[in-house]
């Protein structure tokens, strides 16, 4: 399937891109244990006296081994990019491109630890008993609504950072992008009616975060229309949210969330028809985040007058938790900080409007490759669990 | 206590030690996912291709991410170095070193993971979970008997090759030393009369490995005295082997085991008196490999005109579970072998008996970062699990 088959033809995209995972993205390095003075400093007699010395003081771990840096990004492959419960195997990929990214923007080596097993309990046995092993823990692609049991339950369980990306990741890069597109629209932030559509992890999250932020106007709307407290098929999450969103009570679908909306923020899986969106205001603010396909293509986006942003990487203004995500764990661990906090998120999410002065309509965040952008959450993060300790 | 009191001195050997091991030995490394091209091939919607093919055929996650290559060294801390039960924080130098060798030896990556929770259920449900993340589980530090339980619950529940190092690459090192040292003393290997000073996890595991190398007069002595069906303190693997040990019946304690004979390996964490050892045959092979204090010192093996060995990385005549581990393992994933059995290991005793022609009295076994040594471990270990297929 893999094979090129015919060698004068361009490769395909296809082709390059199975190309760049072969092997996969990461690899160790080691220092060089076969140098000429370095076999009696790596001897057993050696070993042993960092050895004894944390057994003293296990603190000195973080200091004399790689786990103090280390990020485990974790993962069930439960809710793998858009596509569903694919397994722990198949989710391998993101998890490997995740760490990459993770070490070549922040420096933190990261590794992916994928399991086979679920269930709550299960899995903070397992992520309990490994823990000595990294400084953090990275979800990914868990599905809802377990990842939110899940998170509070490693959260509390484990004393370190542990943090759910496409909740957190994907909420704070959503905030700044809305705050810059308020700007850049002439709106005031905390006065935008906005609909989150896909009532998942990533909605439910950006929701919170966002009512964190001031903004008052918001409805969640799932495959069974706008949540409300009225509505008796919730689950517990969606239940909780339902009861600070909506505040002007309306009854309906995604056509009926969209209507006088300033802002859409799409974290579903599907697709939105033009019908609905013409409901939403002038010149709105649409942000598309579906992976890989966008609810809402460029094109359509065009013809409303709207400022556009999606997931697409390769596209102008993807709001990706990329932008978050590094900075987010590194400044925990410059901080020392156990846990990832509301007033951190916060911190990030202001790092990341900073960073995107001046935003432009086509730069509506920095690139997620944006070493500033990355810089400025990581002090903002790190400051911000400082003053919490 | 690591500060340099007087920065005219030569720094100590501790401090150097210490300097080795700061920040820890490994880092993780990954392909350039910032680069001009890369955007595109590691997009979520190129992601999404490779999770997708990978969900189809779950054997292409060893081709297209890094677990293919990927050794979990794993370790509860229960029986560090000789040190004994200092926990996994403490464990993590060794797991590192090991990594580190491993890594630059063989060009597999390795990963160190400890577990604070023992008990062969929770161990083997955690690993069997985490079971999609490696290529192959390389225990380290486990004490016995415990050790011997667990390898074999985990080499039964995982798909891929397990092997405790302590036990199997210690065991087949000192095989090949005792046929080197053998035919350099003039002996018959097969009619030497052993005696192995410790009945732990290396000391039972060396034991198996000389009966099946056809070594027939082999005396195991632990805390006790000599191992025999008639003591009642043994544990269920001490009784195992005792069995099949000691064919002459003799009773006592060290010295009577050590009367007469020509080998003695040490796989304790004690010392051996003098006396003792005066009661070997002349010019006996002494393998003293307690860590990091030799059972017997080179000075007091030289008096008696021994052919001597150590663990000791720094001396001579390191006869190291080095000199196995890496080839073990790099052999079984080149073959896709799911486990390790004792005709691989045998493979590799005889690998290391060839890659040491022509050993001599100082070089009993090549030295344990001898590239040639493992390739050849490696192509022996390989073609034997292709055999066994």
């Amino acid at each position: 399937m893999r094979t090129q088959v015919n060698p004068s033809l361009p490769r395909s995209l296809e082709q390059r891109v199975f190309d760049m995972y072969r092997r996969g993205l990461l690899g160790t390095t080691a220092k060089d244990v076969f140098g000429d003075d370095a076999p009696s400093l790596t001897s057993t007699t050696a070993t042993a006296m960092v050895s004894r010395a944390i057994a003293a003081d296990p603190g000195l771990a973080a200091r004399y081994t790689w786990t103090g840096r280390l990020v485990a990004v974790v993962s069930d492959g439960s809710a793998v990019l858009g596509l569903g419960d694919l397994g722990p195997r198949a989710v391998l990929p993101v998890l490997e491109t995740k760490c990459a990214f993770i070490r070549r923007i922040s420096g933190l080596d990261a590794i992916p630890l994928v399991l086979a097993d679920r269930g709550v309990e299960t899995v903070v046995q397992t992520l309990s008993s490994l823990a000595p092993s990294f400084a953090a823990v990275s979800l990914e692609d868990v599905a809802a609504p377990g990842c939110f049991e899940l998170e509070r339950r490693l959260a509390e369980s484990l004393d370190c950072p542990v943090m759910h990306n496409d909740q957190h990741g994907t909420a704070v890069a959503v905030a700044a992008a809305l705050r810059n597109a308020a700007a850049l629209t002439g709106r005031h932030f905390a006065e935008m009616r906005i609909a989150v559509v896909g009532a998942g992890a990533a909605g439910i999250a950006t929701a919170r975060l966002l009512l964190a932020c001031g903004v008052r106007e918001l409805v969640l709307v799932d495959r069974g229309g706008i949540l409300s407290a009225e509505r008796a098929d919730l689950n517990d999450a969606k239940r909780a949210i339902s009861t600070s969103t909506n505040p002007c009570g309306l009854v309906g679908g995604l056509p009926e969330a969209l209507d006088g909306a300033d802002a859409l923020v799409g974290l579903s899986a599907g697709t939105i028809e033009p019908a609905a969106l013409a409901r939403m205001r002038r010149h709105p603010i649409i942000l598309a985040l579906a992976n890989p396909v966008p609810e809402v293509d460029s094109e359509a986006a065009r013809s409303l007058g709207a400022l556009y942003g999606s997931g697409l990487a390769t596209a102008p203004n993807c709001v990706s938790n990329l932008l978050a995500v590094p900075g987010i764990f590194h400044g925990a661990l410059q901080a020392r900080a156990s846990r990832i906090t509301q007033a951190m998120l916060l911190a990030a999410v202001d790092a990341l409007v900073r960073a995107s002065a001046p935003a432009r309509p086509d730069r509506l965040v920095p690139h997620f490759a944006d070493p500033e952008a990355f810089g400025r959450v990581s002090g903002a993060v790190a400051a911000a669990a400082r003053t919490e300790r």
